[in-house]
């Protein structure tokens, strides 16, 4: 299951990328299971990664060798089947391979080459195979070809994720792409699954790293299926420079521009994770106002948004407001005044001042929770801060897909 | 499903109290759904009650009362059905209204009948129903009715719970006897959902009080079935001081010897609800050793009990030793050093320094996996703490039975 539409905008291509996308039999055979990235000399890339403290192999090097490169990355190389994760020092030679065999084939250096791999946890990558498979990868390198991609970084995705957004300026046009993958595991903490955006815009390495940083923190940071934080979240964001257009700090309409179209982008992938989370029969958007500060927000947030009872509720449709009330009580908020709660179902008001609202009728609750898009908009009266997080329900398809997803 | 065996050992009366337990047409007719004790004169009683900040009307006034009353209580009013919680100002006069017609019947102080609900949250408890019904169970109290009364108080039980301990002491005999319920929305935050325990020893109420809440903390405080603290937890330990043998801490044999029994049978209790929580097919303890304090092993114990990812491949006796690794790295643990830590599969070592042990064998885990009980054993290699949590597998039915229950 998954909710809204399948259909994507329009995918453009980014002047500077060409990416190959290709099967390598990581797991299976026949499988789009590995995508290769090549980005133009003089291309920036900044990243955010996992805080799981069990990161991946890929990970510890993707991050090491950002950092060593200064940003100046040539090469992504991505492979699903197989999240290289729990494999010890083997699972780092493997993965320092793979970047190996990319660097050899076209002259770079080895720490110009980040690795990302998703999958199965534990079990030993089949780097031999990602070796092997380099030369038909790099013989596949084409530019228009991103859906294409957000295809080979699907694992238990049913959708491939991708949006594109063009800012115009000054008789130029600025475009960015990215894709993502994600449908379980998913409570990023910094980062996100796996994804990869492009721009043909010129920026500095501190500012494309700072823009990415706030973008993820207000858009794969406010998401959970399942509050699992994965090993192996990874976001990369790479500006080919290549539209001619720089964006810098001082020229604040076009920063300004450019730095809402990231976000949006961004938040619009993140989204699409939600849409295609296991199971998901619901879109829900949890909106937390009138909290004191911003940890406050979030704490009540998650605690709707990740406890079994409202999921399993949403799943069935039930306006079973005495479930959010529940989960908002033990959310950990410091002297919460229950009495000052109000909470929504979109526009229909269900509790007022922390009991059920005497114009609430059962039937516009019903009404409201049959839609496939919700919005939980709970009043805490206690500031001005507001937050947004984004959840799916849990349905009995989330259980059976995650008792037989090594199967 | 539930796990173990539905066989209680043979529950004990105590003396000093009598229980009634009637169909009160509460939510349906013909259920048994209204439980009442009497505790004779000269009882002291001690009580824990949940941390939720929406706490249900039975719970304010039940633990007011308890204060009002220095533990000189003399009725408890249990119903199922209506949780009477999310109520407002309406549910204080109808938990009110209840107890004053047993006060009113009996001539003793309204402030010594406690009430206590529990069922579906935010409906208006029917108190006329329950008031009308306090007669025919005045007239039904009964010394030998424990287990009866562990059937009453059942909700989405599948089962029904109790547990009793004798101690002989000097040629006299103390016995304790406790009933509990719950089997969903279970993480019991320094109580749990309902649990009543009663003994013929004599004690001070400062006493009662401390022994009960170290029992608690040890025992309700560590289960989880879905993470979701109720609303409505209580659990009263009631002393009559009929056997004639009183417990104080001057006689230290006796004293170790009462709160050892009283801690088991605490414990006991709580698996049960484990062993019935909804949709269960694994009784799982997770047992996190090494940790530098209580509140790591904790963190520890709780993201990897929590898991929906961990908790559907139990369900799917699938050893996935990546999920637990992941959860534990994700659990906030500070400076957490991965290459240090172990996981066991009850003997089998499937982790060793953070990477899957070179001796493990899939067979091994597997076998460990088919079984109903399993030990999920972490090593942290950080200090000498030890705590153990007590955790459910994540089936399709608890789904089911969560996404269908007010219907």
């Amino acid at each position: 299951m998954a909710t809204g539409s399948q259909e994507l905008g329009q995918i453009l291509p980014i002047d500077g990328i060409r990416i190959a996308t290709i099967s390598a039999g990581v797991r299976y055979q026949n499988r789009l299971d590995m995508v290769l990235f090549e980005l133009a000399a003089g291309t920036r890339s900044a990243g955010v990664f996992t805080l799981n403290a069990f990161c991946a192999a890929p990970v510890v090097i993707a991050r090491q060798s950002l950092k060593d490169s200064a940003g100046d990355v040539r090469y992504l190389l991505v492979n699903t089947g197989n999240a290289n994760a729990g494999t010890g020092p083997q699972g780092m030679t493997d993965a320092q391979a793979c970047c190996k065999a990319v660097a050899d084939a076209t002259g770079v250096d080895v720490r110009q080459v980040l690795p990302f791999s998703t999958g199965v946890i534990g079990e030993r990558l089949p780097s031999e195979r990602i070796v092997a498979a380099v030369p038909e990868a790099l013989g596949a390198l084409e530019v228009d070809s991103w859906l294409l991609a957000a295809k080979g970084i699907m694992t238990t995705d049913t959708r491939p994720k991708a949006v594109s957004r063009v800012i115009e300026h000054a008789g130029k046009r600025i475009t960015i792409t990215g894709i993502t993958k994600g449908a379980g595991m998913i409570k990023p903490n910094m980062a996100t699954m796996l994804a990869f955006v492009g721009t043909d815009a010129e920026l500095d390495q501190t500012l494309l790293s700072s823009l990415l940083q706030s973008s993820v923190e207000q858009s794969f940071n406010r998401i959970t299926v399942d509050g699992d934080t994965s090993t192996n979240d990874c976001c990369i964001l790479s500006a080919t420079g290549r539209s001619g257009v720089r964006v810098t700090e001082a020229d604040k309409a076009l920063f300004d521009a450019f730095s809402s179209a990231l976000h949006e982008l961004v938040l619009e992938l993140a989204k699409l994770i939600i849409r295609d989370a296991e199971g998901a029969r619901k879109f829900v958007t949890v909106d937390v106002r009138g909290g004191g500060n911003t940890r406050e927000c979030l704490q009540v947030a998650y605690a709707i948004a990740e406890s079994p009872l409202v999921k399993t509720a949403l799943s069935a449709s039930d306006p079973n407001w005495g479930r959010i009330l529940a989960a908002i009580g033990r959310a950990g908020v410091e002297n919460l005044d229950v009495s000052k709660i109000d909470i929504y179902l979109d526009d229909v008001a269900i509790v007022k001042q922390g009991g059920l609202a005497p114009s609430y009728r059962e039937e516009q609750g019903q009404k409201v929770m049959n839609q496939e898009d919700i919005t939980l908009h709970v009043e805490l009266a206690r500031g001005e801060c507001r937050e947004l997080v984004w959840t799916a329900d849990l349905s009995e398809e989330y259980v059976r897909i995650n008792a037989s997803y090594r199967s």
